[in-house]
């Protein structure tokens, strides 16, 4: 199944994908829907008229995650070729709930940034809390799979260790359009993924060359802290970053961002110069 | 003026100290009530009786900020000591709201860590949304300052280049117990932090010493996201840590740790055993 959080006159509302058309719950979002245990069983919203999918107007899948909990290096190609052994370990970086944005708004590129890179990522969303799990237990608590890019300024990430300050812009981070349930992602196993700049393909790998599975990572994770119904995690990205290329290239405006997972669906952003 | 955030039978409330007694506030926290854009006028909460701060229970200050934002390497002079150059840009890392622990609340020293460290930080909170804020927009917006103690597990800190995973244990971070305000903390230029383990010092400077001030910090986080009421930024810990001793020492069951800043009070957290 596939649901999504879409904007309505009346704010957001999570919504069901019948066919092509998407028919509002009875929660404000994917995370509420989560969070309240439902999912499948939702109740429709009462009184609240289908939309066709192709008319509608998507937020973030999970607008406000109590988590965003990133990976970095995590695809084994991509680390064997920088020269890096195989981590034992996850890099674990996080992100902010306001740096997420709809699967089809906009991209601002920040005045205050001239190398905005793109990273496409497996989303990988928590359905159920887990604490001290297993990667057996943390797998059967995964919802779903959703499409996410975790753009990254480059100049600002790189200005010290730590990458947060080049990961944290507000309304930078594309994330949806769905929640597509395991049952149908065919656990994200071998998923290809895919990034696009006005058409020419920048990244592309398969989730099979992942090095830390989500249940792995959320397994890992949870040793610390609770993973919560809603909580995002973003796996990692491939090579073809536009910053590791000779020359490097970043994003500029008017060209189109396409974020694609086999599968999943698609985030298209279209980059647009910052009116700061 | 003083917050606090403490427990009662019905969740927690906020609360004004007034005297020796805390007066509960028509809101469920300090961060309600910044959010509210309220403060020192904030109504009293109808038929709720004052409590003596003796006997008062303190949650985390802000128990679900949506942001924890935190600054390493920011005392200069155990910059200068470790043989580093002063750097030009605040080193800016994540934690999660859950990492929050109230200020006499017990440690849990968790059994996958035994390296178990303490890091006292001036907290600031921020009052009022700020985005791409002058030092001084920055300066008006903070709503005052608190005591933190962002307790840090090394060996998962140093698994990986991000600090993150020593850094997200759930209930691990001391915060409070008050919110005091920049007219009563004299904004915080010049107070003495110290950090205690069984009554021995570890941790002993100014704030006179830091880099980056809580409205430089603020300002130059400010350019990428804006800023939210409630919002708790961790300032950096001086020199002293018990991982660059020599040799490491880490905190053990049945210690008491004390996390002290001039003229903000302090907190005092037993360290427990992990029952798991």
């Amino acid at each position: 199944m596939r649901f999504a959080t879409i904007r309505t006159t009346d704010g957001t509302t999570a919504a069901r994908l019948d066919g092509d058309v998407l028919v509002p719950l009875a929660a404000a979002d994917v995370g509420a829907l989560l969070a309240a245990g439902e999912g499948p069983v939702a109740a429709e919203r009462a009184g609240a008229a289908p939309v066709p999918a192709s008319e509608a107007s998507f937020a973030p899948l999970i607008p406000r995650p109590s988590k965003v909990l990133c990976v970095g290096l995590n695809y084994r190609a991509h680390i064997l070729e920088t020269g890096r052994d195989l981590p034992e370990y996850p890099t674990l970086f996080a992100k902010f709930a306001q740096t997420l944005l709809g699967p089809h708004d906009d991209l601002v590129l920040p005045a205050v940034s001239d190398r905005v890179d793109w990273e496409v990522e497996l989303g990988v969303v928590i359905g159920r809390p887990i604490y001290r799990a297993s990667p057996d237990e943390a797998a059967a608590a995964i919802a779903g799979y959703t499409v996410t890019n975790d753009v990254s300024m480059r100049d600002w990430q790189r200005r010290t260790l730590q990458w947060l300050a080049g990961k944290m812009f507000e309304r930078s981070t594309p994330v949806g359009p769905y929640l597509v349930t395991g049952d149908e992602a065919g656990d994200a196993a071998d998923l290809e993924v895919r990034c696009e700049v006005d058409g020419a393909v920048m990244q592309q790998s398969r989730t099979s060359d992942l090095l830390f599975s989500p249940a792995d990572i959320a397994a890992y994770a949870s040793q610390a802290i609770t993973l919560l119904p809603g909580d995002l995690l973003l796996t990692g990205t491939p090579g073809g970053v536009g910053d590791a290329r000779k020359p490097p290239v970043y994003l500029q405006p008017g060209q189109t961002l396409r974020t694609v997972i086999e599968g999943l669906g698609e985030c298209v952003n279209q980059c647009v110069p910052d009116k700061a």
